[in-house]
């Protein structure tokens, strides 16, 4: 048993409390405002320019009317923008706004019962004489109250109104006059000038701002594309270097990738440097692996002396963005030995009893090569900033993405509190994380700030786990922060299935990825040439792996897959229904082997259905079968499905439709939906 | 545009933005502690005696072991129980507490990082030797660190094991003494004896302590009986009175009620006075209705002449409870003109121009006999006094339901306020909401206090009704806090079902309310007797009414249901399955007119199959499929079904059964399930 606190509940508790006590005759309830994570603790996310639908369950006792109004603000900003909400059924109100630049918002629910819009809802179903002059008087004393909160300009009008209806209802005899008058008392006009000045005094505010993380479109779509800068090199015997970089952008380009990832471009370790193939003893001339950060010549923010200078990685930013691309920079925390941080920061890491510095464990696997960090240090405030520091160093040298390694094996808080500062100084920061590893634990660091995620969908192979897993991503409440990227491949992800599907399941994997994440990477040119040798029978991890090694890597090689990339990514940047998530909906298929699904912009206007075959190794063919309704397609009239891969078009009709798909030639189908339209003189398929 | 305030969530912030600042090592996380009613802002609900299981999801940054602890103590208690919460799958606590007395409870959830069991989690995977010594000397630390937080008595036993633990590191030479000591450290007393004394410096405690109202068992299930106490009179032309009610209680007895509600009992309005059958004028020796409260006898604070006095109304309150009976009252704040409310307090009710109050309307209807009050009083605060005290009036003759009268068109303030006052001091106090409104208000109404709720039941007719909509109530997010309290009928509510399917529907739908729903009422007489003739084709009123007049019922009818339903209310008390709603689950069959569903005990020691005719004019028979494994039946086993009913008792077999079901006869069956153990020696049906 331990001592009583006042919680945070408690506190707010009293506050509420004390609404309470404040004014007892506040009649309209606001429930349920949503988007909401976690209640409000943590931010739902969007990009600029979308809109943000926000609603809510509004409603109070009996049977008057409700006003409710939707609310925001740019989080730092001192006043409120307020937009009518409007009623669709069962008490749910519903108002949109457009997200505006980059930045942290709040959005909010008022809601206040409206005598005005209650009398006015009553008076129409009026009919007796005497019932009607009774609330003509009631309305034209509202006019008048309306007038008292009016402007200037209107108070006038106002006072008019409520005289007229005062004369009409005092001269009111007989039922045509009494018809007449409230005619005159139901005018639009009279109710759109009082609904102008409502009387707001006994209004609800819903207590929780709620707050919006808006990001830049890159946020929610991007294309991504990794290599390894030391493997570059024209020459194979030569290190490659950050201007061979440089050198390899056009190709970047042409294969539609608008975002370079590359792995730590830091000083490598020397003590306990890891050898090619993972070895534990390194050779005199292996060069390590790049997250094994820090030696003599600096750590975090330093650029390996291999790869060329801070001069030249400023440049590659610059040319990349000439090529329409960004580089994204890796943030690995942890130490090799030999980092200065080590000497330097003694406290920074754990120590074991023989005084040596606690390495990284998984009993019994060692990683003595990496020193992690330690969270609990007594001199953890200045940990803290140096790590945040480190992000501040890149950007300033005009990063603006992100990938971090492994961001669950680092405490939390600190992710809140860095991410947060980030990104209050640079609103357009975008934050990859690579955290393969349990789902809460991955949708944590999202909540916290993570602008996108790494997800399982390298090993969701079958219909059924793409299925629940996309459904899942899409439709279900993470889709509010967590934006997943998905890559088939990494350079520590060489999936069974890869192995073992030849050219089809590169093909097959890619359209997957392309299609049904509006962000997914590729670790290249390894997936491009298809790369699919693992170190040893039953492992991940790609034999000969550049994590340890330099690759040469041939591009011109004759069954690269660099123009069917190219073409996908072409496809995604032609078709908006493609560079977003929420709408992804499946469709069922008479064959397990054929997945189809569906995308389509807010206004309908870009639709794209896919259909894949799933086995790498035989043909299929069945029956698909669409959802017309929500395709918005006529049932009674043919469509045009337009294979936007190979550029064959094909007349469909009804719901179910027969597709055949040869792995070899080619996995995927991906057809843009052309609607014809209902009216026989405006024939046109190509809406 | 409106001026920023600043919001309760802003506050919020400012307090965990503090937490932060705090100290950054605290790295355990805490996410959704469920139950959890709209983050806390309400409370869920349970009975006395009730395992209040909670659950939450909790982690880490890497792998370290986390501790996790249930809180919980009596809203006004001053110090935390706690109760260990144990890990599930993938990051899934649960933990659980008895629910003790009624009254308010809260409980959080409290979790740290462990370095003790992340220790010795790490030990139990440790081979190498030189690795198992410096790991035993960090144990023999953390030891250390026990003694110094140690209660006396412990402190030198943990130093003791420290010693050993550090001695045996020094003399720990070769593989076998490295096992050895290994053994040693991971022995669990030793484990035991640190973790009496865990590190909590760093525990993260989550910030809301979430409410929770524990009621006595009669919330969760009773059984309730109306009726008019003025048509209870043995003399058809008297007037009944309090005394003929406690005349009456045998009856009632014996048809095995507990709850006998009774519409209100106090002078009713002589003013714009309703006549039979909801006639405009009254004649003059009609009653009126009990509803329109108030005369110059007195208010909602009198009893009515006719009915008896104060004295009368205590004795059958201590009768009743001599019977195992609770008399529930009526709660209806509205007023008859002649209230004497209306001149002693005009404040509390809205006043038109020609200067007299505002009755009820819902344009073009006019209800004159009634006065509401005016909830935007400026007087609202002695009005919510006077309210309350209401209820605080007749908790003093000794009432302790209450069903309250469409507290939907009374403002919900008030509501949160005057129960959670009247629970406050009266935690025994159990209130129903008379609300047929929309879902969200009705929703509302429950969060806000109310112990049990009407339902839709009375027009949830259809085996796709009746499932979809229970499975709603016990098993959507309402089961936390919406207690069902379903009616077949009501004085207001005589369904087309009841109109035109004779004996078989009455005792169909009774079998309904009585098994699907804990608690559940019926208007009598008028239902045992089967009275079905409405005031007019379509309408659901009944033809002379007794809100409207008195009545004479022949309880010695020959068709009357009583037995029935003495055998229904039986069942009831001597299945406690049938006692609670959360384990209720349906269960397929191939005949739309055959609904099937169980209830079973959280031990599953009790377990009641029912299946009912929904048509009440035809035979139907069909196939019941049975989710075996639920029930916990051993497929390859028979089992016996003992019809509570008729005390048929059938041998079934695998999950597939036959039933057949003649409306006439018996429309339901309700099994009690004796499973036959698996073991032949152990042979007996009737676990």
């Amino acid at each position: 048993m331990t001592e009583r606190k006042t919680t945070l509940k408690d506190r707010v508790r009293a506050v509420r409390a004390e609404a309470l006590e404040s004014d007892g005759r506040v009649r309209a309830v606001i429930d349920a405002v949503r988007p909401c994570v976690d209640g409000g603790r943590f931010a739902a996310k969007r990009v600029e320019g979308e809109v943000v639908t926000v609603e809510a369950d509004c409603f109070t006792d009996g049977h008057d009317a409700l006003r409710v109004l939707l609310r925001w603000r740019a989080a730092d900003a001192s006043v409120w923008q307020e937009q009518e909400m409007a009623h669709d059924v069962n008490d749910l109100w519903r108002g949109s706004f457009v997200a505006g630049p980059p930045g942290r918002y709040v959005y909010t629910v008022v809601a206040w019962v409206d005598h005005f819009i209650s009398w006015r809802h009553e008076l129409g179903r009026r009919s007796d004489p005497e019932d009607l002059v009774l609330a003509v008087l009631v309305g034209a004393k509202l006019a008048r109250e309306a007038a008292a909160r009016a402007e200037r300009e209107d108070r006038s009008a106002l006072t008019d109104w409520s005289n007229r209806l005062e004369q009409g209802a005092k001269r009111c005899e007989g039922e045509p006059r009494a018809q007449a008058l409230k005619a005159l008392a139901l005018q639009p006009d009279f109710a759109k000038l009082v609904m102008r000045y409502p009387d707001r005094s006994l209004e609800t505010v819903w207590p929780d701002a709620l707050p919006l993380v808006v990001d830049r479109l890159r946020a929610r779509y991007s294309t991504w594309y990794e290599l390894f800068p030391r493997s570059t090199s024209p020459d194979p015997a030569r290190h490659g270097t950050l201007k061979d970089v440089i050198a390899r952008l056009p190709y970047v380009a042409e294969l539609g990738f608008d975002v370079l990832y590359l792995p730590p471009i830091h000083p490598i370790g020397r003590d306990k440097r890891k050898g090619r193939n993972n070895a534990l003893v390194a050779a005199a001339d292996d060069v390590g692996s790049p997250w094994a950060i820090g030696a003599a010549e600096g750590g975090h923010k330093a650029v390996h002396p291999a790869l060329g200078t801070l001069e030249d990685f400023r440049a590659l930013v610059k040319e990349a963005g000439a090529c329409g691309i960004e580089i994204a920079l890796d943030i690995a925390y942890q130490c090799a030995p030999d980092h200065p941080y080590v000497t330097a920061h003694p406290t920074w890491f754990r120590w074991r009893p023989d005084g040596s510095v606690q390495y990284a464990e998984n009993p019994p696997k060692k990683y003595q090569d990496i020193y992690p960090f330690d969270f609990e240090s007594a001199d953890w405030r200045a940990l803290w900033e140096e790590l945040k520091s480190i992000f501040e160093f890149w950007i300033g040298q005009g990063v603006k993405i992100f990938r971090v390694d492994n961001p669950h094996t680092k405490a939390f808080p600190f992710w809140e509190w860095a991410i947060g500062a980030l990104k209050q100084a640079h609103p357009e920061l975008i934050l990859l994380a690579e955290a393969f590893t349990r789902p809460k634990v991955m949708h944590r660091l999202a909540k916290l700030g993570y602008t996108q995620s790494y997800t399982y969908f390298a090993w969701r192979n079958t219909k059924y786990e793409l299925t629940e897993y996309f459904t899942e991503l899409c439709q279900g409440p993470g889709r509010e922060y967590f934006r997943p990227n998905v890559w088939p491949n990494t350079p520590d992800i060489l999936t069974e299935a890869l192995q073992f599907g030849g050219r089809p399941v590169f093909m097959q994997r890619l359209a997957l990825a392309a299609t049904l994440a509006a962000s997914y990477g590729i670790y290249g040119p390894a997936y491009e040439l298809l790369e699919a040798t693992p170190r040893e029978p039953g492992s991940e991890e790609y034999l000969h792996s550049e994590k340890y090694q330099l690759r040469h890597w041939d591009l011109a090689q004759h069954d690269s897959l660099r123009a069917y990339i190219a073409r996908m990514n072409r496809i995604r940047r032609d078709n908006p229904a493609l560079q977003a998530d929420s709408s992804l909906r499946f469709f069922p298929t008479d064959n397990e082997q054929l997945i189809c699904y569906a995308k389509a912009t807010d206004d309908g206007a870009n639709q794209i259905v896919c259909v894949v075959n799933l086995d790498a190794h035989n043909t299929h063919s069945g029956w698909v079968e669409l959802d017309l309704a929500a395709l918005g397609i006529e049932p009674a009239m043919p469509y045009q499905m337009h294979d936007l891969i190979t550029g064959a078009r094909y007349l469909w009709h009804g719901a179910r439709n027969f597709v055949q798909l040869d792995p070899q030639r080619s996995p995927a189908h991906i057809f843009r939906v052309h609607r014809r339209v209902h009216r026989e003189q405006d024939f046109d398929y190509f809406m």
